[in-house]
């Protein structure tokens, strides 16, 4: 509200647009920002495809400067970090990075959009130069950097970021080996799903990758000039000069862990659609914030840039004296390999049975259009069966499987039975779909095996 | 039900969906399928592309020939027309169109999938050669046959079939006139996006087309050789050697009519969500029948091939015993321009006006991805005021358009207001969205306009 002092920590993506638009809605606002990086409002998401080379400049990965943050009106301090929060007194204790200089700061709200960091599993001698993970810009410009000297590289983790790794690595000629401790890559997915991923990267691509599963990196070897090899679990020793760990992302919240702010699924912070914490004046928005799953009305939490986007906004329109709820998020996500996309939404197989669903689910694969460039598309559908409730799509191919994972995830947010999904009102022309679209191919498959059961 | 004698009239979407899936679900059912044509079960949507060249071969055009249906137990009467329903007695009146025999048959269920046809409006001196419509094989045979001699071709209407038999007929290098009696082609979109429409289509080839507003043909000239003029109300004389007039299509239902069968809106027939007509034991589904329009749940006609297949599916099931129901459109389409896509769904402007609708709508242009290819699409969306409820969207551009609006038709059915839809969980990796999908830009500034306003 009016002249009110508020304190963001964190200006990536939900940091970020809790500033702007605070600042927007409420001039009077007084908005300090802090975060410990050097770089702000950048694009994380675009990083492999900086590595791969299809984003030209890290500079374009940045949509804002901190100068941009001066120009608003902002206050903005780069490379200064939290260390503690003190609620009562209502101040936080930041260091200055460059200058080591600790001091305390008041706040009347205070929006905690510390982020996630990558999970780094033990793995001895971790200490050799060229091992990396991938979350900010310097780790994109470092490993592109490597890269350009590399022969074999290994990726640690087979998801998300792993295969848009791997994209990047082979396109620029590297030979590159894929490690992955459970028996899927990809495990967002189902396995079946899983399983045709893995094929189609295998098959694309059969000379320069290779994916390992079922073990794990215990160990470096290297040298002076950076690591070697490194040692599995199973006895494996894998040549390499270049290593990128990406086995997922914890949050950060450490210091609102011990601030007393309640924590919630992995240790993120529980929030209500507000975004706020269970103390009073302190929001959490973003990647160190807990989410609601809309399927299933339950807490999860899945960290994702687009979704720190939306808490951003909703966090600055209360800060403003408006009111907005966040109702949650669906998981609803997209990579690709080469020209094979990988898209899902809703709750997974796993995911669902856990909950308590009795899952039913069938898969197709359908030509994505009726003239060239026809492609193939598979389309998996999960539904609980004594509820008949959608509660998730998953959508890989060469073909348009994007598009039919979106149009999914807008009837998932309203809890559409399946019955009610086979006659949704799609666009058809040969160039964009068939008669009958894969989507709703999927859907009668589902409705007519359920039908059968009754 | 078992052992019914179920009577269908019309073969191509609707028709022959039913007939084959009565037959599945009720394999003791009689089923007697009669159409005036000569093929059955094709794709009259793929026709334009098949005129263009992008498909190769009218066969595969064919989903199913006559001898499916008789493989499948299916009584198939090609080129037999309907020429009266006596519904008191239960029988229909057909002529044998190679014999010239006409006959009375019987049935117990009769379901009338009669199709449209082309609407031609009164223009002097029709009889020339080389003036189509567009609506069965043989006609598309016919028009790619004349093209291949052809210099300038003539399109009368521009409509969805009008755009690709411009885009056909300019890929085969033919000077083409648009004429279009309305003030804006594509009327289906609002007239500042058909104002979009039109300029991409000028700027796209230049010299081959020629967009004429606001007029019509009211003559033509010609010879034994063919149509040689067409002259305009206002005085304009066209020089053509092939003219297709595609201004619309009408609903086959004269026949209906005199038996008694009630009228809906544009001469369609009027059918409950089960596809009866108000004659009992007598049904229509496809092209002939009245549509409810969901975004406003009233009765609307959107002759579609995607609502035949639909309504084909609901009739069979209703017509083997088991119970159905239709529930209506959105009007959802696409089709393209080269690499220009029109997509809507949903209320117009203008229809929503109509409607009684106090609509507020909002309009971007933005990036459809973040790495190359990046294109750019434009996306309309337009609530009503009161209830802040979605009524329609529309997207165009060469980016990927038809994404958003199909993301949209699933929220459309739902009858999401606008400030559900801001926070939307669609995909996002660089290859395939921004950060904030264009489709949540348009979403949010319209829900920025509406909060403005308060």
């Amino acid at each position: 509200m009016k002249n009110e002092k508020i304190v963001i920590i964190g200006a990536v993506a939900a940091g970020s647009k809790c500033a702007f638009k605070t600042k927007r809605d409420c001039p009077d606002c007084d908005i300090w920002v802090y975060t410990e990086e050097q770089f702000v409002s950048y694009s994380a998401c675009g990083l492999p495809f900086y590595i791969e080379g299809t984003i030209k400049d890290a500079d374009s990965l940045i949509v804002k400067t901190p100068k941009d943050y001066e120009k608003a009106g902002i206050n903005i301090h780069i490379q200064h970090r939290l260390l503690e929060i003190k609620p009562k007194e209502k101040v936080i204790v930041v260091k200055n990075l460059k200058s080591d200089l600790i001091f305390e700061t008041s706040y009347d709200k205070l929006v905690l959009a510390c982020g996630a960091r990558p999970f780094v599993p033990e793995i001895e001698n971790q200490q050799f130069k060229n091992i990396f993970t991938l979350r900010t810009i310097p780790d994109g410009i470092n490993i592109k950097n490597k890269m350009g000297t590399s022969k074999n590289a290994l990726i640690i983790g087979g998801g998300y970021i792993g295969i848009e790794l791997l994209e990047a690595f082979v396109k620029n000629g590297l030979n590159v080996t894929m490690i992955e401790a459970s028996s899927h890559i990809m495990s967002l997915f189902d396995e079946d799903m899983s399983d045709d991923i893995e094929k189609y990267i295998l098959s694309k691509n059969p000379n320069q990758v290779r994916i390992i599963k079922n073990d794990y990196v215990v160990s470096f070897e290297g040298d002076d000039n950076g690591v070697k090899f490194a040692n599995t679990k199973a006895g494996g020793k894998i040549p390499t000069d270049l290593v990128v760990i990406a086995v997922g992302v914890m949050p950060n919240t450490e210091i609102a862990k011990a601030a007393g702010i309640e924590l919630g699924v992995k240790n993120s912070i529980r929030v209500n659609k507000k975004m706020q914490t269970n103390i009073s004046d302190i929001y959490a928005i973003g990647d160190c914030a807990e989410n609601i799953n809309l399927v299933s009305n339950t807490p999860t939490w899945i960290p994702l840039g687009v979704t720190a986007n939306k808490e951003g906004r909703c966090c600055a329109i209360n800060l403003s004296g408006k009111e907005d709820e966040f109702e949650g998020v669906l998981g609803s996500a997209v990579t690709r390999y080469f020209d094979y996309a990988m898209s899902l939404t809703g709750l997974n197989e796993k995911t669902a049975k856990n909950l308590g669903y009795d899952i039913v689910s069938e898969k197709v694969t359908k030509h994505d259009r009726t003239i060239e460039p026809i492609k193939e598309i598979t389309i998996k559908v999960i539904a609980d069966r004594r509820s008949q409730q959608l509660l998730g799509v998953q959508a890989i191919g060469c073909g348009d499987a994007d598009k039919r994972v979106n149009t999914a995830a807008s009837a998932l947010s309203c809890h559409k039975k399946i019955g009610e999904l086979v006659n949704l009102d799609l666009t058809y022309a040969p160039p964009y779909s068939a008669s009958i679209d894969p989507l709703l191919t999927a859907f009668i498959a589902l409705q007519d095996k359920l039908e059968k059961e009754q």
